[in-house]
């Protein structure tokens, strides 16, 4: 018996998320029922991060165990042949049996992309959330400087989520812009449900000027969701990268 | 009456082309469709460049005559209401009654995108043509120069074109590297049919070394299409902007 980590990449469009669900399309589902094709064994593969319906992924990660005799880095190409092109596995590794991709400690790295014109793009519509009012992105760097560190981030979290704590560790949030596009990149340890997005309509907010930078601060500070600005839309979201700190 | 000319962004993944064909969805039908439901006049734009089924857009060019008393500016807002997502109307204005987009004098700029990459990137799939053979871009480059120019592009396009003269003037032709995404860049005045997609069919042999930089010369020579290489994909293929020299 072996374990196998996959690094996948997805286009979230057609997706339900990552999450299995009975009747509905998720990544999850589909490695699932590939693996079963590819190795005709009932393979249930275990995530990093449950991204919501309509996120991408350059690189999610999935682990399972195998007893197949195709070399580990061979799985990504025979597993690519059967899944959809919106869904590739870009490696395929051994890895140690007590590997497990939640337990272990990582850093996430996810970008939040926008479109900041007068007029929608169609050509970056399914991976950019657009806004014609103009975003101050100096206002939206500063405010970003206040999430950096280890604090509690109830109010950036969507209610009803049941976890142990709502403290994580941001160790970066940058705002940069390329022409028309605002980029938002988040490095940490982990993220709440919604964590992303809800940063990401929060400095949207302060980028319109509703929130003053140093409001961050407050919107920690009441542990309260509805503090915070909106969630932003999914179609923005694309999770990057992982880097795990051990045993693999 | 009024002449009116709107400057036209698509995702060209979902329609079939720019021209009107009974029972196809086409950019070209569409216009005419919404330009009915909001002027209430039987509309037939005339465009700019007829491109292929699955060919993409930023700034494709119409034209048609209106009686409507809506401010030709604000027509691109008007008509972006009724439009699906995949089609965006980025400007519209009044021009010269005599205005003609395909008789006036212009540049237009293509660009074709490849991954070249070991593994398809899913968000990228649908406006980059992916490859894993490695390219060499330089020797790309040397190739692309030798197009520039005014020259008798007989080979590189499709046969059974009937046009009067097969002759064109290329500007530039520009092939960039940025990771693992080249890009080929064409600027000219006239474009046969699949030109740009032959040329870049073309330079990817160049950088696969089945054809030698120099060899360009012997394809234009020969003026025969099967002298060139294959004709790329549509996806990866972007009309990016289009200059006229008067009358806009």
């Amino acid at each position: 018996m072996k374990r196998i980590k996959l690094t996948v990449a997805y286009d979230g469009t057609n997706y339900h998320g990552w999450q299995i669900q009975p009747g509905r399309e998720t990544i999850e589902g589909v490695l699932n029922r590939e693996l079963f094709k590819l190795l005709h064994e009932d393979i249930k593969v275990i995530g990093a991060s449950r991204t919501d319906s309509g996120v991408h992924a350059l690189a999610n990660i999935a682990v399972f165990d195998t007893e197949t005799r195709i070399p580990p880095t061979k799985l990504a190409y025979a597993l690519n042949q059967g899944l959809p092109k919106d869904i590739r596995i870009r490696a395929s590794e051994e890895v140690a049996a007590d590997f497990h991709p939640r337990k272990t400690e990582s850093v996430k790295i996810y970008e939040y992309k926008i479109l900041n014109d007068t007029i929608e793009m169609p050509t970056l519509r399914l991976y950019t959330y657009f806004t014609y009012t103009p975003l101050n992105v100096t206002r939206m760097s500063e405010a970003a400087a206040y999430l950096v560190g280890t604090h509690d981030f109830k109010s950036f979290c969507s209610v009803n989520t049941d976890v142990d704590s709502t403290v994580r560790t941001l160790h970066s949030v940058q705002v940069s812009q390329q022409e028309n596009i605002i980029t938002m990149r988040v490095a940490g340890n982990g993220f709440l449900y919604n964590m992303v997005r809800i940063i990401a309509g929060t400095l949207m907010e302060v980028g319109r000027e509703r929130f003053a930078p140093e409001e961050i601060r407050q919107i920690l500070a009441a542990k309260d969701r509805s503090a915070a600005g909106p969630t932003a839309p999914a179609r923005g979201l694309t999770l990057i990268s992982y880097h795990f700190f051990d045993k693999s």
